[in-house]
């Protein structure tokens, strides 16, 4: 019944866009298509910055990067947000080996969990499997003490997004060496939170809570995952790895921030962010959500366009371990009594966009979903509510009646890209690439057009 | 107004659809993406067969393959349908290289169209370049005799659909070659036929009619394509070739059957082309679309599901350069006086499915939209009017009254691989092709259920 009065709803408002509209969306995607620099920025990100983790000396080229770029294309204002981010560093040393009781060796592909501590010098213990977190939190002092856990959870691939996936695997990596160490275990491995069965290691975050023992923490390939449960099937294992990252103090940081002004100063803000885990370039993650997220100012101000409210693309500083740029944007908005309206964010990798999840009212979700026949012309299809982004999320607090919209992404490939030495350049397409920035810009048009 | 009616119409037929299909249509799928068979069938094709160009052993050794993976299912029926097809082969030599007036000289990539004649040996001859077959034509004898003609029409980038720029270059490929022989000129050269601009020439069929001047037809790639332009704009430029190709007498090939019979005898058919270009490894074209019909078929069977129809796959030979398997299937079917009343065709490679276009009445069209509710939880979402396939085109003479429908797939990416050397198995995703044999699974049983 309910989905009869949204198809009735639907029909009544065919309305609510014009001939006019399609007419600008159409400019939008040739602009994009014909002329866009989306792939050479990303290239230039990738390739003249690389690898960019919050606090780096990459992450402070990247802020000079973005904000000479935004300046080259002559926005109304370009600015600088100061915040403060943490400092965590992988360091040089790392690596690990499993031995059987038959005395083979093999080494493994390993990343150390960012936040991580260190091993402080080679440590090693007898390896003892779980399946999950859960399954760990079962355990007592005595299973695991002076070992070596390795949590094996795999990506259920039955899910159709894979995004479904990694959200259900993803307390192994945030709180699986957080809950070891509370039973006093030597170390924690996981299974890489990864589509495909290969040899690239995946990073993430993690967190240790504030009196917690707190040991290693790292993340080995999901084709050495696979191995090692088959090896522990036949008898003991030991592991044996090293790791010298570590926590430095907090450093100061910058959001980048461009803007066009509007006939009003209503804020309608987008953007992705601009630190990246420090393996492979960031290129998925989320340098596409950055270069989408310039790339749909300039379609704009290149078509001439004289938006409504004020137009802001934000590039966030320091998602992926601690989301200071996303929180601090949302405080100081709010000191300074901003009015914002609308918030998108693109951050689910450069593949080909699908439509926008919107976190909103069901007023506000059905608004989006009228616009569904307007999109079929750009292969644009999927309007269902869900998550519009991390670092638009803070906002949420300040402006709970705000529309938040996640740009969805095709997910089936995002993770064997993910967090690891695999997600570069070469791995984006071009076309898709400005796909997703002309699908940005379009939905930023239209939210311009229909918020009042 | 046309569209509210559609609205509504799919709104009164909501119910054309029950939960057991939704119930069904998920255990398809988690069959294809935990269990599946087609990534490790597809690597078969590619890797111990490879390209597989009609008429040649690898031909022959792909129907030997396909015959014997599809009896290894246990089907009701599995049987070879003897064809002729023609034989057409690349030889040993192929090269070019482009001459400055300042004697700079660079090599091509280059390969010989489908069906060319070869150069007799080495050829040359002063470049002339027109923009596509319609400037061409407006030459005359004068202009091009003795002359090697480049044709540079390029895609048209703000296409959404990559196929429509296809389309719209088809006619330098499949004509170019035969309208300047009429003009006798020595050869001609065009534009590859590919979205990105890169290295790679991609070959495809093109055609001469009876009593014309045959000359050699060959591609370069699109690099080459815009370098000989810019070449062309400061000064006249030598053209040398030289290519062996040469057609051969007819021979007698298969295409490969398998079936589950039903509870009646109407026909259920689907499929892909067993063959393909003679460069690469076919892994898109189309050894995905071979590999989604035998595990939709496998899928099926492993379910226990027990049809309304006769389920029939077909793994048409000689698609590139003739069809002669989709248009002698045809002919026999009507001879042995078969009732066929769906075929769906699989050919647009192994990226993510999107949906499908359906050639028929709009009744049929509508029966199918109105899965739409059904199939987007699978991320089906495209169900237009369109094209079904080449090889299940020529059904379409006998059984005027059918549903063709061909699946729609994510083409961003698919002309960066298509007729190339770069068309391997390693540029195909596990998921994304999984994913489509579940859709192309699904819809055969939609169809088997809903028609009568």
């Amino acid at each position: 019944m309910k989905q009869i009065l949204l198809f009735l709803l639907t029909v009544i408002s065919l309305n609510s866009f014009t001939q006019d509209d399609s007419t600008f969306i159409r400019k939008v995607y040739d602009e994009a298509l014909e002329r866009g620099e989306s792939y050479e920025n990303l290239r230039g990100l990738c390739k003249d910055i690389g690898a960019r983790i919050t606090g780096s000396a990459e992450a402070e080229m990247a802020v000079k990067w973005g904000e000479k770029l935004l300046n080259s294309y002559g926005f109304d204002k370009v600015y600088l947000q100061e915040i403060k981010v943490p400092h965590w560093e992988r360091g040089t040393k790392e690596a690990a080996w499993i031995i059987n009781e038959k005395g083979e060796t093999i080494k493994l592909d390993i990343l150390a969990l960012g936040g991580s501590v260190g091993t402080n010098g080679l440590t090693q213990g007898e390896v003892i499997e779980v399946k999950n977190l859960e399954a760990l939190k079962l355990l007592s002092e005595n299973d695991v003490k002076g070992k070596i856990v390795f949590i094996s959870q795999a990506f259920d691939q039955k899910n159709i997004q894979t995004f479904k996936s990694y959200g259900a695997c993803y307390p192994i990596r945030g709180k699986g060496t957080n809950e070891a160490g509370k039973l006093n275990a030597k170390a924690v491995v996981i299974r890489s939170l990864a589509t495909p069965e290969d040899d690239f290691p995946h990073t993430g975050t993690m967190h240790y809570d504030e009196d917690v023992n707190k040991i290693p923490g790292a993340a080995i390939s999901t084709r050495n995952a696979t191995l090692l449960s088959s090896w522990l099937k036949q008898g003991k294992v030991v592991l044996k790895m090293e790791m010298d990252c570590k926590k430095f103090e907090d450093v100061t940081s910058y959001n980048v921030i461009a803007e066009i002004n509007g006939k009003d100063d209503k804020i309608i803000t987008w953007g992705g962010h601009l630190d990246s885990w420090d393996v492979g370039e960031g290129a998925h993650d989320d340098g596409a959500g950055i270069v989408h997220s310039i790339e749909a100012l300039r379609i704009l101000k290149q078509l001439g366009y004289q938006p409504n409210h004020k137009l802001r693309c934000v590039l966030f500083m320091n998602e992926e371990n601690g989301n200071m740029g996303g929180k601090s944007y949302a405080k100081i908005a709010s000191e300074n009594k901003e009015e914002h309206i609308c918030a998108i964010e693109s951050d689910r990798g450069g593949f080909l966009p699908t439509g926008f999840d919107v976190n909103g009212t069901e007023e506000q979700l059905k608004m989006v979903q009228n616009f569904k026949p307007l999109l079929a012309d750009f292969e644009l299809f999927r309007f269902n509510k869900g998550f519009g982004g991390v670092d638009i999320g803070p906002l949420k607090e300040y402006y709970p009646n705000m529309i938040q919209l996640g740009m969805a992404i095709n997910s089936q490939i995002y993770f064997n890209y993910h967090h690891s030495n695999n997600d570069i350049f070469e791995n984006v397409n071009k076309r898709e690439l400005e796909l997703g920035a002309a699908a940005m810009a379009t939905m930023i048009y239209l939210m311009d057009q229909k918020l009042k």
